[in-house]
């Protein structure tokens, strides 16, 4: 190992794409639906839709515009009601729309997220730095046994990721400094503005994330500090 | 159970006192040293000045004074250096009362409080909401094995309790309406703080907190929604 990874003391974990399958389970949670016209929907365009639209393209647009903050929850559920719309999903009652909308609190781990995660959180600390709510994180956890040592949030800082001042405030939150904490994320952009701010940084591969492995961050960089395959292989090489 | 317990969807624990002995964990910490001048300190005298004195005086202070946030860790260290004078700890080396500094990260729990948040967690969202810092809570949760769901601190909104921003925002980030969260604490100052905020209520009786019983709050107000005896009675009335 690394002298700089013998320093590691927390690790920050991106949640979408990296702990979990968003995209699996939200197609699952369309499939399942009884009604009438759900049976007629494609649900993997239905969940890439939801994705791209109703949360990074809000996002992005958030970031540029200036300090906005709406709760991810909140983004999800304007995106959902207009594709309603869009997918001809008359026959959904406002219950099953808002039940629908919770899907992003029980999104199911990759394979490896569960049995990894405990492998690391002996050694260190295990956080969540998303840009889901808290209560979604927090709900997200209790549903899956995801072991979280502390929820944390774009949402108590009010900007989104990869804004600098979340990072910033995640270190100082975990009485760290920057070099002890390592971002592990399956997504490129996420772990170049983490190590902007001094943390070291961790690709975890989730070659299925969108369906589409070409669209899949899978790339090792020459200054990210660890390239794993799953959440095992990120214990292997941190020795957990 | 009384019709507003059953919508309780998440409860926030006071941690210095209710969750944890930090007297006890304090007088254990001094009486372990093995320097010379240590064999002659009154350790309980010790732990009530370092908590009156530097904890309990200092936030008093900043939240009369006006918005001011300083670490709990930072409180506790001002006020150790301080002791260490008064209490002729002169061989302590720096490193020394760093370390000590650090007993407030490794406080032990009642001896029924694992056990009983084990048990409330189960139906419900269990979060700490203390005035410790959220890097104190995680370690100290890690240390004792302290199941928690999330990890709320007075830090993330940087007023100390009983202001009452603290509960808000608490309520917010659970998700939930403020009558939907109940603050469990050995304190009625605590308690009353979260009421006026709209939270339900529920005192944890600690007879042995300070040492002398007479100083701990042991008496049922009309207005506490649950009094329970230790964590494992508040798992009983709360039907977990």
């Amino acid at each position: 190992m690394k002298k700089e990874m013998a320093a590691v003391r927390a690790l920050t974990f991106d949640v979408f794409g990296t702990v979990v399958d968003w995209r699996g389970s939200v197609i699952n949670a369309g499939q399942a639906l009884k009604n009438a016209s759900a049976r007629k929907v494609d649900w993997a365009k239905f969940a890439d839709r939801w994705r791209m639209e109703g949360y990074r393209d809000a996002i992005a647009r958030a970031n540029r515009e200036g300090p906005a903050w709406t709760r991810v929850d909140d983004l999800h559920l304007r995106k959902l009601r207009e594709l309603v719309g869009d997918f001809g999903l008359a026959d959904l009652s406002d219950a099953q729309i808002l039940e629908l909308n919770r899907v992003w609190h029980r999104l199911t781990p990759w394979p490896d997220s569960v049995a990894g995660l405990q492998r690391l959180r002996k050694r260190l600390i295990v956080s969540t730095l998303s840009n889901g709510d808290v209560a979604l994180l927090t709900n997200m956890a209790k549903h899956s046994g995801l072991p979280w040592d502390c929820i944390l949030s774009a949402e108590l800082v009010g900007n989104y990721k990869p804004m600098p001042v979340v990072y910033r405030k995640a270190a100082e939150w975990l009485g760290l400094q920057p070099s002890q904490v390592m971002m592990v994320a399956a997504h490129t952009g996420d772990l170049a503005a983490a190590r902007k701010e001094g943390f070291q940084t961790a690709l975890v591969k989730r070659p299925l994330e969108y369906g589409d492995v070409a669209k899949a961050d899978l790339i090792a960089e020459p200054w990210m500090d660890v390239v794993a395959e799953d959440m095992n292989d990120l214990a292997d090489k941190l020795g957990c």
